[in-house]
C-alpha cells in the first residue's frame, strides 16, 4: 500500500517504520513543524510536505497521528479525498472522521517513547472501519504487519484506553514514586529492576489477581501500619498507598 | 555451606534450591506443617524435621524465612545455637535476632510466586549482619550464588520494603483493576499484555519519569475528564483514577 502519515510523534514514528518494513510504500510526511516531518521523512524514505492540500492522489491510505485535540482540524482539510483515512488514537471516537467518504481506526494498544526500540510485531491492532471493505481493507494491513489484530468498536476502545492508563501510565507512576523514594534515601533504583521486570512477566500468562502477593494481601497490619507511619511527612504517598492497599484488600475479600 | 531452612513458603522454595544450585548442602527443612518441610526437603535433598529441637549441630547457616510474626517464636526456640542465622524479610529488624549470638539478613528482593519459575540470579540479595565476620559470610555465600549483592541496613531495607510494595503490589492491582474492567467489557486482557510487559521493560535502562506517557503528563483535559465519566458507577476506581492522574500532574509539574 501506499500511505501518507500526518503526524511525526512516537506513533507515527514506529508505524511509518513498521509499513516500511512490511513491504509498504511511505510516500509522505506531514507535520505542524515542517523540520520534524522533515525528519521522519528521510528516515523512511518519504517526501515531506509543507501542506496536506500537496497529499498524493495515489495514496491508498492516509494515517491521522495527531493530537486528539487536532484531529478536527486536519479532517476538514481531507474533505476531498478518496483514500482510506484513519486516526490512530484510543480516546476518539470513529465518528471524528464522519464527513470523508471511507475511514477507520488503527489503534496501535502499546507506549511509545523516542530513544526506547520496540519490536511493532508485538503490537496489538486495533481496527475499526466506517463500511465492510475499508475494514477488510485494514484487517489485511494489519496482518501483513505480522500483529494480532482484534476488531474493536469506538466504546470497546475507549475502555481499552482508559484499562491501558491504569496499566500503563498509572504504574508508571508507582516506579516513578518508589524510585523517588529510593533516592532520597540513597537506594540505587537497579535493586528494583528485577522486581519491576518479574512482576510484569508474571502477569504475561498468569491472571493479576492470582500472583499478588506483599502485606495487603496477607493482612499483615503491623507492616501496613508501619509503613504508612515511614510515609507520615509524604501524604501524597501516603494517600496513595491508603487507596491501593484497601483496593488489593477488595479485590481479595 | 551446610544450610537449615525454616519455612517452606514461595521465599524458602527458591532460595533453597537456588543454593542446591550453587553448590551447597541444604541438610533440613522445618514448617509449621510437616508435609509441607517433605514437599521441599524432596525437591532439595533435604531432610523434614518435625522439631527445631533437631537442629543438625553441623549447620553452617540457618535461614528463617517464616511469617513475620512467626519469627519471634522461632527465634526463641534457637537461643543456644552456635549457627549463623538469618531471616529472609524484608521488614523485619536485624535485631529481631538480638538474643543470637551470630546473626544477619539475607533479603532476597523480588516477587516469589508458586507456578512461576524464576531465575534466582536475576534477584537482588541485600545483606546485614550482627558483626562484619558474619557479614563477610553472608557477602561470600550471596555472591557464590551469582546475585548482586548489596549491604542494606535495617532502615534502609524497610525503605526497600516499602518501595517494592509500590513497585510491584500496587502495579499488580493496577494490573487487576484493568483486567476487570476488560471483563466486563468481554475484552481480552491478552491485548494488555504487549503494554504491560514493555511499560515495565522501558524502565530497565530508563527512569520512569522520563518516559512517561498518556492524558496526565500531556495535561489532556478531555480524555481526563471522559475516563472520570466512564467511572461514574465505579468510585473506587474513580478515587484511583484521580489520584494518580494528580500525582503524575505533580511529578511532570
Amino acid at each position: 500500500m501506499k500511505v501518507v502519515f500526518i503526524g511525526s510523534g512516537n506513533v507515527a514514528t514506529h508505524m511509518s517504520r513498521a509499513f516500511k518494513a512490511g513491504g509498504h510504500t511511505v510516500l509522505q510526511i506531514w507535520s505542524p513543524t515542517f523540520a520534524h516531518a522533515a525528519i521522519l521523512a528521510t528516515d523512511v524514505e518519504a517526501n515531506p510536505i509543507q501542506n496536506l492540500s500537496e497529499i498524493s492522489l495515489e495514496a491508498d491510505l492516509i494515517v491521522i497521528s495527531v493530537k486528539d485535540d487536532a484531529i478536527t482540524n486536519v479532517v476538514s482539510q481531507l474533505a476531498n479525498t478518496n483514500s482510506l483515512v484513519v486516526h490512530t488514537s484510543g480516546a476518539a471516537d470513529l465518528d471524528v472522521l464522519t464527513n470523508l467518504k471511507r475511514r477507520g481506526v488503527l489503534y496501535p494498544l502499546q507506549t511509545f517513547s523516542k530513544g526506547k526500540v520496540l519490536d511493532f510485531k508485538r503490537v496489538p491492532l486495533c481496527i475499526e472501519a466506517g463500511d465492510a471493505e475499508s475494514l477488510a481493507i485494514l484487517e489485511r494491513l494489519a496482518k501483513s504487519l505480522n500483529n494480532a489484530v482484534y476488531f474493536v468498536d469506538s466504546a470497546k476502545r475507549h475502555i481499552l484506553h482508559l484499562a491501558a492508563t491504569f496499566a500503563c501510565n498509572f504504574v508508571n507512576q508507582l516506579y516513578t514514586l518508589s524510585n523517588d523514594l529510593l533516592k532520597q534515601n540513597e537506594l540505587d533504583f537497579n535493586l528494583l529492576r528485577p522486581l519491576i521486570k518479574e512482576t510484569a512477566e508474571k502477569v504475561q500468562h498468569l491472571s493479576p489477581i492470582d500472583v499478588q502477593t506483599g502485606p495487603a494481601i496477607r493482612r499483615d497490619e503491623k507492616t501496613l501500619y508501619a509503613h504508612l507511619e515511614m510515609l507520615q511527612d509524604r501524604p501524597e504517598l501516603k494517600n496513595i498507598y491508603q487507596t491501593l492497599s484497601d483496593s488489593i484488600k477488595k479485590s481479595h475479600q
